[in-house]
């Protein structure tokens, strides 16, 4: 017989969390983490011609490239993931605790904060079982664009941070911050009491981010998503402050996670 | 000796042409096109299970139900399809000329302008060679929800309609105007004679969508978008009125073009 999904996740899970590597892979996202001195990296895969193309970081980094052949690429990938030659193993990246992302200077602005970052209230995104790796992958790339300052997730049932999960984000799972929490709803109390303002995205919410902001622009502000379909759990829904939508989107259809975080951010920045 | 991809992609676009139909799959997606009276059904391949969650739509679609066995699903579908039990071969559908999409009543308000659409002034987004399927029915899904009258792309070197977009956007290919037109810059030309106002994205530009629309925000508006990457191509690029970028986007990282279409887009809607 056939294992349930549920089990199977979570051998998974148990699994990944023992071994506590990931494989990136494609030249994109295996460049970024070479580049990042914070990524601790394990083994690199390299084909002739991918090592040609990332020469200038691979000496830098200080792990020793294992060339390949194209034919017979050894890293332990998807059979489907487009690697283009490189993969390369590392830890995930330590964030620090929720305190440290919520209220401390943003990350990549030295140790204090700078001009820009002490001028702008903090926003965050927070996502509640949004479990496909290729929508947390676009949310981190936009949150980094747009100036979030984290997207927070809780440890279970989202997607963990894979190859798949950093070649969408295309490099930006080096630089803005991801971090798991145990209990996303315990998370948004503490943002609460951090004097952050929870909104939770709700396509039939009365009131629209911007005019849920009118009056509290200059707030620190956590925005909450659910994934399609279920949409925010119960709990998470009652701990908001408030529930508001995006403006402007019609009564039909819904929109992709990915685009409601970006739009959901864009229409929460400080004007 | 293998095909250049350019031949690859010509052949494979006449077969396409040639044969001009469409496999979609997916319960979602052959719900939605079973739903739609425009969409010409061809050939419907269900498992019995499929069947029966699709009863209420299949008896009204006339097209009869070919039961399959589910461990051996005879749809000409790529491997990696999730057809969940369901597959409909269907015409492309056809939504008219230019003018049609661009000046016309916006689709589903009857043959007159409605009382919305007569206030709004219309929204399309262009895509200059955006080739992914996902991120072309992403865009789909977002332009349907924020109220934009058609996606326009050239009809070489974009994403075909196929089952891949049609599950990805979620419904809205059977919504959405998908209008594939012969030459780009051309139709960016016939828009401006239409009256519309056409602004390029391009993340360098001065000015942001909100401040190019400052004082003509009741103008017909059409919003040019590049793959990920190359961009807008030159010739594209200097047949706009305008470049613009997202407000509040930072300098360094991109945006995801199903992204950048949604922030566009509900950056120029009339407030």
């Amino acid at each position: 017989m056939k294992k349930p999904t549920w089990v199977v996740d979570k051998e998974r899970s148990k699994k990944a969390e023992a071994s506590e590597t990931v494989w990136l892979f494609g030249l994109h996202a295996v460049r970024d983490a070479l580049s990042n001195p914070a990524r601790e990296k394990l083994r690199l895969i390299v084909t002739r011609n991918a090592a040609d193309k990332l020469s200038d970081v691979i000496g830098a980094a200080a792990v020793p490239p294992e060339i390949a052949d194209p034919r017979k690429f050894p890293a332990p990938l998807d059979p489907g993931s487009v690697h283009q030659g490189a993969a390369l193993e590392v830890r995930p990246l330590n964030w620090g605790s929720l305190e440290d992302v919520a209220v401390g200077p943003r990350p990549g602005t030295g140790d204090g904060p700078d001009a820009g970052a002490a001028q702008t209230p903090p926003r965050l995104i927070l996502l509640d079982r949004v479990s496909d790796p290729h929508n947390v992958g676009a949310i981190l790339r936009s949150a980094e664009v747009l100036g979030a300052r984290a997207v927070i997730a809780p440890a279970r049932h989202s997607a963990p941070e894979t190859g798949a999960l950093a070649k969408t984000a295309s490099g930006a799972l080096e630089r803005q911050p991801y971090l798991r929490v145990r209990n996303l709803a315990q998370a948004m109390l503490a943002l609460k009491e951090m004097g952050y303002l929870v909104l939770g995205l709700d396509g039939l919410a009365e009131a629209t981010v911007e005019e849920a902001l009118k009056t509290q622009a200059d707030r620190p502000v956590a925005l909450v998503l659910g994934a399609e379909g279920p949409g925010l759990r119960e709990k998470t829904r009652l701990t908001c402050d408030r529930l508001v939508r995006i403006r402007a989107a019609g009564s039909f259809g819904s929109l992709n996670v990915s685009n409601a975080a970006a739009l959901a951010l864009y229409a929460a920045q400080p004007k």
